[in-house]
């Protein structure tokens, strides 16, 4: 089984040689422009992190995982037009529509969607397909809840906007794995627990959100019952799940 | 074999009836209303037509044909927006993002595009959400073409912007009624004469496009042409298409 580093470079080589639908033209430059920003590849990594301790090998699950990847970034791209979050900047750089005007950026948030399910459905399964669209339609809810305020409460508006598509990279490494659907729960209630903590440190570092509520002691308790949570859903799963456990402690103590 | 209106009144009762995604929230709302907001539905009605030639009940190609008239809708809702189109009226009433807010209709288009492959991938082959995939993205490398003037040639620009999503009305339906790849072409073949008539024909509609290049006249020769061809690649498949041959000539005599 290979640690987060390894498998994050085999994340980031298969995103820069991947080949985009020719038919796109010209469109695919913004999309490559916003896929080569970078980031942590956080849920690609647990993607294929999930499908080694399935006992498979990580390189099957790369459509997989470049698909909740492709999908991340869509829903970046249309955050940061000036209709909704009006950013600019995307880690230290021009974010599409800056770049590139907002109706290619419209277009290439529409473009990394497609191109998404393209790849989920390189598979035989439909399933992956499937879980991807599911996802989505929960995270696309999950935006629609924080603009307009509407969330019932904090935990439906994160559950929705984060934890989908956290939830989903371990749930296309179940289908890409082959794992029975009748041996999928105790995964995916691991699977249920990383957005939350995802979400409550990334408001940490950037002291908003959870911090604003809970204040920052309240915020790291809460981050460290989620992460506790993470492992003993962990420990659940009849797998080596030793990598996994690694990137559940690094996404609880990271500085950035 | 039902006429195109009977099957025009499948498309919409399935439609009215159809349930979203409960976890969008109060986005479903946007989507309903571009969806409401009506139209010819001929590309959902091209694919039950297909479906009832190829030998099956019309009801088992709701879901791909309902696809189909979604992603139509998702690029009407994007184009529509002021950095593209800026059309603040579609068919006689406020287009979503006059109505809702630009915000709310880039979320609309997103969630349109994720439930279309959501119905997609109800079938159990993905072939279905595949040939969707490709034809979404050969639509955007349309779009993109079209607003950034830099189309190789005119066919080239209705091929994709137009043609890909009738094509796919036709394919979508083989993959339902289990036509076998090996006797797919002929179809293929008429699927893919059907949006370049559409388009012919709706440039004389709006006085724009075909008739700015040809004058009237000229477009009017080509649609005929189209229709022919259209006509005669319908000649070529072994099933009663005649229900398929009334919607090849209600195109091309079409006034609105």
């Amino acid at each position: 089984m290979r640690n987060p580093d390894e498998l994050r470079a085999l994340v980031e080589a298969y995103l820069s040689e991947l080949v985009l639908t020719p038919e796109l033209h010209g469109q695919a430059e913004s999309m490559r422009y916003a896929l080569s920003v970078g980031g942590k590849r956080v849920r690609p990594v647990i993607c294929l992190a999930t499908v080694e301790a399935a006992g498979c090998d990580a390189e099957v699950a790369l459509p997989a995982a470049a698909a909740v990847e492709l999908v991340h970034n869509f829903s970046l791209v249309h955050d940061d037009l000036p209709a909704l979050d009006d950013d600019a900047v995307r880690r230290g750089r021009p974010s599409v529509w800056a770049e590139y005007g907002e109706a290619i950026a419209i277009l290439a948030g529409d473009g990394l969607l497609a191109e998404a399910f393209r790849l989920a459905l390189s598979y035989p399964t439909p399933a992956v397909g499937r879980e991807l669209a599911q996802a989505t339609l929960g995270m696309i809810g999950g935006q629609y809840l924080d603009i307009t305020g509407n969330a019932p409460d904090e935990a439906t508006l994160h559950k929705l906007k984060t934890g989908c598509l956290f939830a989903v990279s371990v749930a296309l490494a179940l289908w890409v794995a082959e794992v029975p659907l009748g041996e999928q729960a105790p995964w995916r209630a691991f699977g249920d627990e990383l957005g939350l903590l995802f979400q409550i440190v990334d408001d940490i570092l950037d002291g908003d959100g959870y911090v604003v509520t809970h204040g920052v002691d309240g915020a790291r308790a809460l981050a460290d019952d989620a992460a506790e949570r993470a492992h003993a859903r962990l420990a659940a799963v009849p797998a080596d799940t030793s990598v996994l456990a690694d990137i559940v402690s690094g996404l609880s103590a990271r500085t950035f």
